[in-house]
């Protein structure tokens, strides 16, 4: 949908918006394996044909491009993780399908180097700035996001009185986090079937 | 003791060993908080107050460099963890002694950016080369320690018949790790608190 009066500047913003994207999609790929640290404007231009005048005039400085990169994977969890699970109806039912969508997200390598989260929190973690409030927030968004559904499940009564829904989200959370950990490091799938197994029992 | 019959290399051997220990010292703390990618020979000196020519001289290139702090890091992890574990009798015993261990060393920071090996994964995973190769064998090795524990447990009868130890030492060691990462981000000793919550419960 047209914005402006101006087909031109319509034009010019249309092929902005198009450079972005392609290059955001290079820059989650290369942040997932290298690190957020290790995404220079010099190599992003590199891996997507573009001039380093053309990134930097998308993005200005590296923490804007890294902010823009952490933007840009959330929206890539969102498709593949949370959109698949709001298409059931909550509780157990959702769950099942999260932890499902999740343990699917990071074994099919939809970032290169495996969810694209557990990797910046590993760098980021002890390393305060900007970049590392974005990836706080949206870990602490995700864990919500599994609370409220545990919560949900024992509003219905899908899981047993006196569950506690918090220590239950830290739990499920861990596993898939291990087992995206293990599977990256020792080229197996086996760690999902674990999680899966273990996540299971704790729905059962 | 003396494997020299001259006192002076001898004393350039005992100053080298030194050196190498304190140099040692600072990169590990810098590895578990910028990365072993991070770390350079020019911060290394910088920050243990060598030249760069000594550091050169101690460790030579930036991969033996890696190496030599991965190393340093499994004894300090052998320290805080592995032999206070082996000090009580094997089974249920050493498994809440080993977890237990594995808490206070990530909650302490005996490393300041937490679990060495949680960081090194994260960030060499998916990055081939002896240094990845390094963390994925001491990443097997800590594995394989806490399921030959299980193993043990399992032996003395003190867990239910039909336990599968490969996926208890999987759960295990993912709430740790889970707890270690939730900590770093969130600043919080809660994590902790929950691991230890369900591990006992795994356990009892």
């Amino acid at each position: 949908m047209s914005t402006s009066a101006n087909p031109v500047i319509d034009g010019r913003r249309a092929r902005g918006a198009t450079s972005r994207r392609a290059v955001m999609a290079v820059a989650v790929d290369l942040a997932s394996v290298d690190g957020l640290e290790g995404l220079s404007i010099g190599t992003l231009a590199a891996r997507s044909g573009m001039s380093k005048g053309g990134v930097v005039a998308l993005f200005g400085s590296k923490e804007q491009l890294q902010l823009a990169t952490i933007e840009a994977a959330i929206e890539v969890f969102r498709e593949h993780v949370i959109e698949p699970a709001l298409a059931r109806s909550g509780g157990i039912a959702r769950l099942r399908a999260l932890t499902g969508s999740w343990l699917e997200y990071s074994r099919s390598r939809v970032f290169a180097g495996g969810c694209f989260f557990a990797a910046a929190s590993a760098e980021l973690g002890s390393r305060p700035g900007p970049a590392r409030d974005a990836i706080a927030t949206a870990m602490r968004d995700w864990q919500g996001f599994v609370r409220r559904t545990v919560d949900r499940a024992l509003d219905r009564g899908e899981l047993p009185v006196g569950t506690d829904p918090a220590q239950l989200a830290f739990e499920i959370t861990s596993l898939l986090d291990g087992a995206n950990d293990l599977s990256i490091l020792l080229g197996s799938d086996e760690p999902y079937r674990r999680a899966r197994t273990a996540i299971d029992r704790l729905l059962a």
